[in-house]
């Protein structure tokens, strides 16, 4: 059977997804080993411990390089092999007229069937993404392993739908009155063709947070779609992407086609190799994640290839009113909280009006708000236990650098702590701040930093929510109020300014998580992405349809 | 009833028809009285007449100005106000909103009741264009009104199509055993809106030649996703863009909607008004067809804005050998002569084997293919009242200083002549000249030029074909060839440079023309055009997706 037949069912079950967006997942969330199997999450830990202090098992011609420093203090050690760019763009080149070749459905099988070896090694890849992002371990598992896998199926899924939305051919026929020839019907008649060609090759440069969750998308759409896929993970967090790129080629090698379809660039922070790659003229396809200046680089200076990107934002939350003070409390105390808010989904700015708000149980002041907020991740941060599994560690001293900064642009309400880590005693740890700032708000601040901005009103409120994401974009934004017309108004200024926006949060669901098949991942509509994970946009200009057109014989005389 | 609902089968049809991609068209191209009337060609002359040497009905604040001549010398003198770029754009700008609000379905009805007004006024249109670009009447008729309708309308099905894959609202509802709470199931449920949001202003670059066909397209697609539109013609051919903003703006005000969701930019050649709106950062869309300099300029410059362009190509007939010598010495010749070879679609280079072809009556050699295409041109170009309803007339003196120049570059093989035109004793026309090179062939010659290559296979062929198409681009391409193997040979280096190909025309369907509905204009994968008319890339990222979340109260406890 082949790839595409075994997968085809559920393909045609995301297909049905992504048009309905209603609740559907395609990989389980939860690591428990009634799910998984008992032996899935040790045999995962071993396999990823094997992999340490060795030489992963990916050649390349360059030598070999260990780039990543685990933020939990892991030795991790893995060799990789490097690859000079230019030869990565030969390999690729020369990979091309298979994969275009291969056609539609013989690249959508192995896409779908490289996710299936993806989930056969979730808790390996969860153990590396947990090691080389400080992400805590279930939040690894499950932003790392099923869900990322959700959203490489979701862009599977839309390229899919795209590739095949016209007919691989098509039967022409045109009977016309000649104007010449009193009454005769002249009939033209051809066999069209509709090809789906590539771009080009495709680059992929992952960030050091989450190295499947942000890189699979963009690496499952444009390789489906035609394109050559080489991967340049962040030197952080090489491990994840290392372990997609061999299990890639390992399908592609079993299905008979050039291995060098998807190839692994490993670099360093002091010898870097993507803007090298992202200039050269046969790269036609890039998506990246990460800095807004590196982001802005590529648009500007990559301009012959079609450049995705994610770049940070002024994550806002518009605090009206509410009728659960608590919950609203707790969600927001969670959001701010996970992985130390070095999510590009965690809320940064909250706009309370100064003359406070009411809630269920009578009027709150600014400061009891603010207040609220802070008791309620003091409570989820108070055992250090229990914290680090919500907080994960530090990814770099720049977020160390932030916390220190942040402490002069305002009133301290809620200091960042550092915690001792009871499993891995090289862990940075960080709880959240709370700044009540009037200015330095207006740009991001990742990590672990809170703003509270009084406002005159939840109008002035919305004045600034409008100034600061139309100016800086927005990954996400959330209001609390028990006023429709309060949450219409917000809704139409989340579509002036094109953010998504989640609307009185007080339970399970978090701002900072985005549901596969139903919500949509930044909009493309502000300056923090110029693209979402995953619409019709972000795949149907990884390939072009190149048509042709040949005479169909004239049918014999009746 | 709303303009939706009365053209909501009209929709539906052309729906059907670009995912089948069989013939289909939506408005009659033959422009028979029996078609449109007894009266339809004669009042359309005169409502045209009628405009000639007044003020064009739309206002503006700026002066007025005539920038048209037309090449047949007809006495145009119609004067159109101007308004400031800037002005344009604060008007636009203040339109958005409520054409944002106005929603899928209003928008989609204002753009096909737009439709079947211009379809109302086709032969004025018909008139326009002939007048303004030297179309020849029949051609301008066709081209300019039913065909450009049937591009308009394919565009508007794409973009509705693409803003309505996705549900308005979707309720999702996710179940989740508690893992903290033994077996106790919590339920989260969310309605989540999937706003269609605009891109912002979007520009209209129309050209000399096809101010319609290649105008309307982006014009519509860029209208019905909700962004306002202006739109600035070619200074040689205003009026019929000038007739179309009039009816947008007269149908959006019965919409009771603003009229300056679509705007009319007028300029002189003096006085260009184009580079200003492209690079004003409220213009985030930009259609433009024209010079390949002015292409890449805006490409590099407008950065802000998502840029299609349709530029300079060089297209190439491959011939390798035919069962129907006449018929294809007959087609290309047709090609060859019709508007003078300004057509983007127009073949430029002849590859013929230096060593002949077999045909049907045996071998030919280069030069009898060469005369036979020579003779073909000379036929239908010998009375020269028949031949001018072929060629029409030469849109601007850069054409004719490109037919001196190109006489230096080989051996004459037919020379370009000059013509008396019957109807109009200021025109200018020329017919087709070919020159036979070895050189100075890899640019577009935009004009009645083509040139004879000897190739030395149809291998060598192949390569020039894959050279000067992957470094230049090229809008059409064609092959002769009665061997299946060559024709998928050529079919498959069509792929790789990214061209659509016509095989084997012998009869009524030439290179220069793509039918709406079924074939693609133009791939975005040459150098030619970054951009097809139409496909789902084409509208995809006209518009952005902008989604809330707001919960579900909990259904009362049983």
């Amino acid at each position: 059977m082949s790839f595409f037949a075994t997968h085809e069912e559920l393909l045609d079950r995301a297909q049905r997804a992504i048009a309905e967006r209603v609740y559907w997942s395609a990989y389980p969330e939860s690591p428990s080993p009634k799910v998984w199997g008992e032996t899935a999450a040790p045999d995962g830990k071993a396999a990823f411990e094997a992999l340490l202090g060795h030489d992963f098992p990916l050649s390349g011609s360059g030598e070999r390089v260990a780039p990543e420093k685990s933020p939990f203090g892991i030795d991790l050690g893995v060799r990789y092999a490097t690859t000079p760019a230019a030869e990565l763009i030969a390999n690729a080149s020369a990979a091309l007229p298979a994969w275009r070749e291969a056609g539609v459905q013989t690249r959508t099988g192995v896409g779908l069937e490289i996710l299936d070896r993806l989930k056969g090694r979730v808790f390996e890849l969860a153990n590396a993404v947990h090691a080389t992002t400080g992400q805590p371990f279930v939040m690894a598992f499950q932003a790392g392993g099923p869900h990322a896998l959700d959203r490489a199926l979701e862009a599977i899924a839309y390229a899919y739908v795209e590739m095949t939305r016209h007919p691989r051919t098509a039967t022409w026929e045109k009977l016309s009155r000649s104007s010449s020839r009193q009454g005769e019907t002249t009939r033209e008649a051809f066999t069209k063709s509709f090809h789906v060609v590539p771009r080009g090759i495709a680059l992929v440069i992952g960030c050091n947070t989450f190295p499947t969750w942000n890189s699979w998308p963009g690496l499952f759409a444009s390789l489906v779609t035609g394109n050559p896929v080489i991967v340049k993970p962040h030197p952080g967090a090489v491990l994840p992407l290392a372990i997609t790129v061999q299990i890639a080629r390992e399908v592609l090698a079993e299905a008979g086609l050039p291995e060098d379809v998807v190839q692994l660039a490993v670099d360093t922070r002091e010898a870097p190799i993507a803007s090298e790659l992202a200039l050269d003229p046969a790269v036609k396809i890039i998506d990246f994640t990460g800095s807004t200046a590196y982001g802005e680089w590529l648009e500007a200076n990559a301009r012959q290839a079609q450049v995705y990107t994610e770049k940070a934002g002024v994550n806002t939350v518009i605090v009206d009113s509410t009728d659960d003070f608590a919950g609203m409390c707790r969600n927001l105390a969670f959001s701010l909280t996970l992985y130390s808010g070095q999510m590009c989904t965690t809320p940064q700015n909250l706009l309370i009006p100064a003359g406070g708000i009411p809630t269920e149980a009578g009027p709150k002041s600014f400061d009891e708000v603010v207040a609220g907020v802070k008791s309620a991740v003091e409570a989820i941060t108070a055992d250090p236990a229990k914290a680090v599994e919500l907080t994960g560690a530090v990814v770099n001293d720049a977020v160390l650098e932030r916390i220190d900064a942040a402490r002069s642009l305002g009133e301290v309400v809620l200091d960042s702590r550092a915690l001792d880590h009871p499993a891995y005693a090289g862990a940075t740890v960080r709880t959240p701040m709370i700044v009540s700032v009037k200015d330095g708000y207006q740009t991001e601040c990742f990590g672990p930093v809170a703003f509270a901005i009084a406002t005159d009103s939840t109008e002035d409120s919305l004045t600034i929510f409008r100034k600061t994401v139309g100016e800086k974009g927005a990954i996400t934004a959330a209001v609390y109020s028990t006023s429709e017309a309060v949450l219409d108004e917000v809704e139409r200024a989340a579509q002036e300014v094109g953010v998504h926006l989640s609307e009185n949060l007080t339970g399970g669901v978090f701002v900072n998580q985005s549901a596969a098949f139903s919500d949509f991942h930044a909009s493309g509509a502000n300056p923090a992405a110029n693209a979402s994970l995953t619409d019709g946009a972000y795949v149907a200009s990884r390939f072009r349809i190149v048509q042709s057109r040949r005479p169909v014989p004239a049918a014999p005389a009746a």
